[in-house]
């Protein structure tokens, strides 16, 4: 068993920064101090030596509005671990049977020939019978402990709201995270309508039927049914003060809400849709859209403030020949965008670098503050002994301008194309193994990631469950005399 | 034609205060001012000339639950006018054939012979086709301006999200007011289940499945829908922070939301429910139920601050043995609780009397805000030359104990039940008659009151439509050459 | 006794609008109705008929930052009129004795022989000892009921907190309403020093000195003090959210804070200080300055929802040369912008026109509040028999450019210039004088405006020191053998 | 060098939880793992092994009103230690000469031969001139990296605004951290004259006297001047909502800013002032009070959401005897309560044992939030390789009845007498030594704890450092001919 010594670098976690060699054991994380010794060395001078990135939103090969998702295991999962990423939590739909098992085990199918990094899975639950609150057991014994409802999409992925309601009541018995894409499905449906009937067919019309306000609503009302169920929620791709706002009130209330935020909402407006190109608007469009500076504004300022903990990127890439699909008609256009592979550095640059962020909470929202809410930490999002030894040598350094031209996502456009960033993985490193060496011509390994099952009930889950118990309605005894006899 | 003066009183509107006389020729007002003669003298010294009260929100012999309000058209217009009220608005529900037109006629054949004061309608909406589409116009045309969307009482009244918002959209064409009874049906009807199943039968399980959380959530999302509808939007019954802050927060965006305490969530609390007294308990079960202190506060500065504009009273009587049908099961228990008459004398007592209102709020909250909002200021609601004699000599000496034993309403008991109240109406005067003079011994004229038609397109309706055209979405002009051939 | 007849106009008020015309006897209107006669008669078909404007924040001839307000009592009264209001209140300040009731009479002395319209007062309290104690109450007795204190200007204006709190309490005992200039003072000092010491001397130095996040401060500072002393708190030329955030918030606690937004702040942004053009951005350099779009859009929701009550103008003038005063050093500009004239055209323009506001709500925040706030309310700001008839014919058809080549101030420049309006006063209407008539060539006539004492005690006061005196500390009653003997 | 090793139990901190022995080198942690060897065991079988606490707020034989806090150094240190509390940071106050050095090595002097603990100093800041300037520097290389600045306590501790402006300003070269005793100062004082008139001169006054406007009006200020320094803030002893929503507001805007509720404040309320005991009340006098249930809400919430990071005590004891200096005057009754001791079974039993908090968030609140915000994470506050064997064996089988029959401090009562407390400190743990056992009849070693000096530039103030850079007002260029020639 070769050892490897990450030298001379800055460690830098969720909750401290300091000068320490790292110690790689196999596939873990043996010792963390000064002057260490091994077998192999990997140089992190004048780097930082941080948690492998985690990016918990990506859509990786998903059938989609009659197509599939253009992404693979393969090339997202290597395009992650160029720019720093080592685990990907990638959402599972059912297929046609409608089995949360089936689609699991489907999911392995694809994912796992093809996998460079570590992987997890969200299942979502898109309707509700007896076969779904069975299997939603059965997939937490598989290492699934979240599942994801689509409160749009109507007519498709959307959920009913007292559907919607019965499965988080189940996440609560089965100590697992229900998720939301928070979006008012009824009135998005109404709104496109609306806009096309105007004549508005062009990717203008996806943002304009989508406004902040539908997000918060939706957002508010499944705080209010995750509360009634007693359950902590995670609110996927906030993007916009709208539905921050919600889950700081809630928070403000003792509620267990996690929000999460996009690097494209930070970064990204929604003049994007009002530009003259085609193809330039219709590649950004996603739900929710892009909003303005004061919806990114509110974001970052939720990051900083705790009221937001995750940094995702929702990657969910359709090639430009599929974005075309909507070419007359924006509903038509498949909804998603890149950056999987830009997360990391688009953060350092707009986050750490201006000041927004410290060093540490960058690491918190990229990586730790998930594992977390995941409840695989510290196995993932941290640089402990004995956790896995998914480490990126993190180089401030390495200026670089984003491009199609030079990413690695099977994508043939990038939306974030032009940006200058400041940062880059030089070494990332996954369960021990050097999968990514900056400027060294590394290559995809398909098939060496491994899925990471997640424990259920994490100390959130179990500390609200007792708030919910010891604060439970409670019978008012009376005295027969003083209930009537009936009539 | 015999004129009247009400002579020597201090006539408070929602704007000012001053010592003048009133003449009244016929129905209507014909002047204001010092000295003024007429045949004869309604004496007003000491007391204040005040626009008779306006309660908007009220169920007379309505069928509910399996029975029938005990509060006859009669009953009821009687103990308003005792009370100071010389106006209701009434809900009007849809009978068996579910045509809007039918029930309104319906409504009139029942209310016509009955009514001592004047009256208007609300029309619930409870559902959604081509037929109710077309009979809102014919509502509107016969006078009934606003609908009402029941987001609760799930399996009878509730209405769905898209149905709702259809009918809202139909409200905007016609410059008709949408109005929502908001709570969430699905989590309401959940939790009664689930309070049932742990043999929490009592009224308290009323108050418990009935949480402000599921009130502001339904708050909430109907200002949503009513801000994609672009019309305003009344909220009835507002009982507590969470609606409040709804309503506060769409107010500070631009939205015209109106929202409606009742004098009961004004003063009484949900300690009410958990007395050890069945009856006492049930008496009380309205739906939203009574809320704390904090909740009243709110409610109160509210009012001080505008954010909330009328005060209603949702009376709704059902008899204690009318009550007794939900002996053994709360959700049985018929929802509604009394005001009608109390509501001028209990806010003056606990209002104006603490400083906590000014006198020309509680006129602005009793009766000139909802005549502005309905569209019949100043028909009704104002003090002012022309308007229709709806007068009340509001005596604020005249102290009295609420009980059952001296009120005027059909009921068995009053929530009121031992309030002292330090005013009284000395005269209730009805389109230039008196019909109530304290200690006189009046006595009820049924048949004399008036359906009082409103028109469509009050001035925020008009205000509204403008802005939203102004900032409706616009098309994003491109150049053939920008636009991809296609696929 | 000649009477006149406002013939064939829609009268529009805060609370209505209807067709009406409008009879005038002498100085008050005798009389509103159909078909009225008269010995003269002004025409008003196809214009509204409103109360005269009052702008409750100006400053004449104003002795300041060592210089003098260019625009007289004439010239400010002047175009006063011509754009529609009628009267204006204006900043008393206490000259180098100290007197406050020296100050009144020399106020008077200024502007009796010049004023066109009327005037009223609000007397500046800059410091604080027995004499301004005692002259308070002869302020008061004066008709001047309304006290302002400067939280900014270090070294100049500015009162301390506890001077302020006194003069607070001062206003309590007498109904006097306090006012406050929310900036805070020091922090302003600090940062002008600041820039200077960075070079930054120009008109931009200005804006970022003066950050929004000191007037909410202020504010807040305000809000507490007058909630300690149990009086209501007007807060002048509000500009921003942070401001009325601050209001907002203690409204919800059922404090009686009043808010006065700008007709520039609401139109002009903080752009304007980043201008090229050293004069163009030293002329709109004013204290709060000129804020950007998003405060626009808080003050616009603030006059909707009723949390900001009054559009005034802060009219302070000063002439392109006194402005170079400043020209090394912004400090040294004179602060003040026009605005008297144009106020209500730009704001029927950007707010009625556009559906932000009601025509109802323009009449409120141009004259009705105010008036209200300040006691006079009948007698000003209303249209009913008995009122002072000060009435503008108010024409939503002349169209015109705003210029300092068409303005009737005295000032060789305008903040407005270029902006299109979309209405005009067809006729300004004094206590029932013509003063000014679109298009014929009217005069000014100085010396016919009058001075209007204002009572004090408005009901606001009143109710709230009822509420203060109804919830005061209450001394807990302990029985001597719970209190110890002592040491 | 003898190693110890805990033994068997379940090490818990801010970020996770996990069966583990640790391994003790002298005074540091050497090891964390399974089946560690030592010389010596220490049984934490059952129990949770968590970093020792840090109370962040105490006043040991601080002079103060005239007499000196009863609590000395060596029964502060002991009490804290037989509580689970390793390290105290203590407020240190100038002398008559005002001199900071001095009053550090006076504290140093008083303390270095008595404490049983750590500890570290705030330095208090109680007014400004170049030699405190100059000497805050000298603090800093002294390893005092916090400066505390009392806004009430006029004529005694208070600061005026613009001297703590200055302060702020120099904290923040110096990459120090500023904290705040948020009271209104001056309306506190008037308060007090108030109700003494009134005939208020027990301790209810003090209540009254101090309400949580005032505090948060101060917070509010503090934040703005803060953020105008550009330096983080820390606010001390929050109580209420108004100063947490201070807090949250400011942090909703990118500001960095702490608050620190005491332990009192979460658990006891208001009404322990309107006992009839004189001296039950008196012994609670502190400032600011106790609040009532909502603020306690409040601060719970806070502390879930992460809006408040700390829990303090601002533990400064005065006798019974010296409490009744105060006896005809709550004005003198000195101003403190105890809390040291109790702080972590408190905390832990209402806080833990409810659900409210993680017990990750227990350890978060009690310990590592602060030594992080304090700069000495992960020396104190962690249990981490290399860190400070400061660890506390807590049990949570171990129930006691609070009473100052059982305390170890040196006051003769208990503000928590009669709270039933489900957890203690089997063992307490400093620099490797066992200086508190459970039953074993542990006793004070004075002298043993040591000093812990703090480096200045948390990461927290370099990244609001960098941001205010980027953001720093620019000057706008003006081309000579757009600037006048000048008069
Ligand atoms: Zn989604
Ligand atoms: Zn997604
Ligand atoms: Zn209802
Ligand atoms: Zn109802
Ligand atoms: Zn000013
Ligand atoms: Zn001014
Ligand atoms: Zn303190
Ligand atoms: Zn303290």
């Amino acid at each position: 068993m070769t050892t490897k010594v990450i030298k001379g670098g800055t460690v830098c976690t969720a909750d401290r920064t300091w000068k320490a060699d790292v110690l790689i054991e196999d596939e873990t994380i043996k010792q963390i101090g000064e002057d260490l010794k091994g077998d192999e060395y990997i140089d992190a001078e004048g780097a930082y030596v941080i948690p492998g990135g985690i990016d918990p939103h990506t859509h990786m090969e998903m059938p989609f509005m009659g197509t599939t998702a253009a992404e693979t295991f393969e090339t997202g999962t290597w395009a992650a671990a160029c720019g720093g990423t080592t685990m990907l939590v990638d959402f599972c739909l059912p297929g046609p049977d409608g089995s949360i098992k089936n689609a699991i085990n489907e999911w392995h199918r694809k994912s796992a020939p093809q996998i460079c990094t570590d992987i997890g899975y969200h299942m979502a639950v898109t309707g509700w019978n007896e076969t779904i609150f069975n299997e939603m057991k059965d997939a937490v014994e598989m290492g699934v402990n979240s599942f994801k409802h689509f409160m749009a999409y109507k007519g498709a992925l959307m959920i009913e709201d007292d559907e919607m309601f019965a499965s988080f009541k189940r996440c609560k018995e089965l100590g697992a995270l229900p998720m939301v894409h928070a979006e008012n499905g009824d009135l998005v449906a109404d709104m496109q309508a609306q806009m096309l009937e105007k004549g508005i067919t062009g990717p203008e019309g996806h943002a304009y039927s989508r406004p902040p306000e539908f997000e918060g609503e939706a957002a508010n009302r499944a705080i209010t049914i995750a509360d009634t169920a007693g359950v902590p929620l995670y609110i996927v791709h906030v993007s916009c003060e709208q539905a921050h706002e919600a889950i700081r009130r809630a928070r403000q209330k003792g509620m267990r809400v996690y929000g999460e935020p996009l690097a494209q909402f930070l970064t990204l407006d929604e003049s994007e849709y009002f530009n003259t190109d085609w193809d330039h608007a219709a590649r950004r469009v996603m739900s929710p859209p892009f909003r303005n500076k004061e919806h990114q504004d509110s974001l970052w300022h939720g990051l900083q403030a705790g009221s937001l903990q995750v940094v995702a990127t929702d990657h969910a890439a359709f090639s430009t020949e599929q974005k075309r699909m909507g070419l007359n008609d924006f509903t038509k256009i498949p909804n998603g965008s890149n950056g999987l592979e830009e997360r990391l550095a688009v953060l350092w640059t707009r986050g750490v670098e201006t000041g927004r962020l410290t060093p540490n909470e960058f690491v918190a929202v990229t990586s730790t503050n998930v594992a977390k809410i995941l409840n695989i930490y510290p196995k993932k999002g941290a640089i402990v002994e004995g956790a896995d030894a998914d480490i990126v040598v993190w180089d401030p350094k390495i200026t670089k301008t984003i491009s199609a031209s030079n990413h690695h996502s099977i994508l043939d456009y990038n939306v974030f194309e032009g940006f200058e960033v400041t940062a880059q993985s030089r070494y990332t490193i996954s369960r021990g193994e050097v999968i990514w060496a900056w400027g060294q011509n590394s290559q995809p390994q398909p098939g060496r990631g491994r899925f990471v099952p997640r424990p259920a009930f994490p100390s959130a889950h179990t500390a609200l469950s007792k708030w919910k118990e010891l604060t439970a309605p409670k019978q008012i005894h009376r005295d027969p005399m003083n209930i009537p006899a009936g009539i």
